[in-house]
């Protein structure tokens, strides 16, 4: 039988999402909770992997087990076996047909930045600090030219494995309240550090440094040098994945605080 | 020459403000701090201690030195030596007869629960989780009781060095926004664990166990055994400490993204 499961987590503490020998992963420690409770193995594929220090409040995964649990039993029992970083949101049972990265047809990432002089100490693992003011208006103009179909690799990590650097990205805006700015983006997919590099090219902009007709420029190029630095990872968290609407799936988890 | 600084810090790796001989403080990492940058030791007086666990956005301390540093030199050199959950936010010349704790007039104190079935792995060191769903509306109601200057022995902890158990409560509100409950609450002054055992007490009132007439009953009666338990520290936060208007002061730092 396939469950499918929502998992919030806080990133600081692991070397990204995928299961790796020797360094703790997301991934192998989910699997240590669910295969616990199961007494016996049980792996996870989930929507898309996510690098270390980055965070989720809706990475969504499935996982096959012959196992009889209740969706509570699933979702309070795997809780209790994991640390207080990582919580799983629901456990649903899923439709065999049901795959959490190949299915998905659309994720959403959240990007927070802090402006203002001083660091913040009770967000030093969630926004990147900027020192210098941005124009967050001038950022969610730049930022308008990447929506649409696009050869996105300008903004594609030299590593990257995806077969294809086009990707349809559908939504993008940057709004600012008080001293943080927001960045929300939704793609079908995302190649790999595609977003923080964004991220780091419109602080360009933000910075005045560049006009927001350099990020046309610089996806016309295709040329990762021209792009600005990768964003740090801790402003960075996966919010929602979207399925076709006939897998019904609970929503994700709560945003920050409301907003 | 007397300084006056605004504190942020995340208390969780902290046995609380105070200075202890055994145990790492804020008070004794932010001094050794201070001390490095000027060279020479550095006492601060805090406008109230906060227990273990328990967050500052706004905490305010004064400390005297013969050293010459720019403001400028202050903020960012001490910052510079602070390990990254504290962060000063400001530093400014104060004038002689400032105090940060017998000046201060009134304090601001957040407290953030978050209802939902799930814990959040992102917010597990800033909310309480509250597995019920609350009646935010009826907390508020409940919290109004509390307004005026009253007698708060009832929600005072046993330890509680204060000579006199009289405050002048401003204000109190309760609100929701989606999972999220969020209380405020001012005061010329709180008692020890005064808001985190008027947080347990609303509690009752917000899983419907007690009507609201009933934290008007407590109050009444004086009596700490009447009142609910202490609500855990983390969900708690200083956000403000208010001084006469002739102590002109920067403001506070931000809040949690802008709400």
């Amino acid at each position: 039988m396939r469950w499918a499961a929502c998992v919030e987590y806080d990133g600081s503490g692991y070397h990204g999402w995928q299961s790796q020998p020797h360094a703790s992963s997301v991934q192998d420690t989910l699997e240590a909770a669910l295969s616990r409770l199961a007494d016996g193995s049980i792996r996870t594929v989930c929507s898309g992997r996510t690098d270390a220090g980055v965070h989720a409040q809706g990475q969504i995964v499935h996982f096959d087990t012959e196992v009889e649990r209740s969706t509570r039993a699933w979702l309070l029992g795997t809780n209790r076996y994991l640390p207080d970083d990582i919580a799983l949101q629901w456990v649903v049972p899923a439709a065999a047909d049901f795959h959490a990265r190949f299915g998905a047809i659309a994720r959403e990432y959240r990007y927070w930045i802090l402006d203002r002089t001083a660091p913040s100490a009770l967000w030093r693992n969630r926004a990147l600090h900027s020192h210098s003011r941005l124009d967050a208006e001038a950022m969610n103009t730049a930022a308008q030219h990447l929506a649409g179909r696009h050869d996105f690799s300008a903004f594609r990590a030299a590593a990257c494995q995806a077969k294809t650097p086009w990707r349809d990205l559908q939504t993008i805006t940057v709004v600012r309240r008080g001293d943080w700015l927001r960045l929300d983006v939704r793609a079908n997919a995302f190649l790999h550090h595609m977003v923080r590099n964004i991220v780091g090219s419109l602080l360009h902009v933000g910075r005045a440094e560049k006009p927001p007709q350099w990020i046309a420029d610089v996806l016309a190029t295709g040329d990762r040098t021209r792009a600005g630095m990768t964003a740090p990872a801790q402003g960075l968290s996966l919010r929602r994945v979207h399925y076709p609407p006939a897998f019904v799936l609970p929503e994700a988890a709560s945003d920050d605080v409301g907003w």
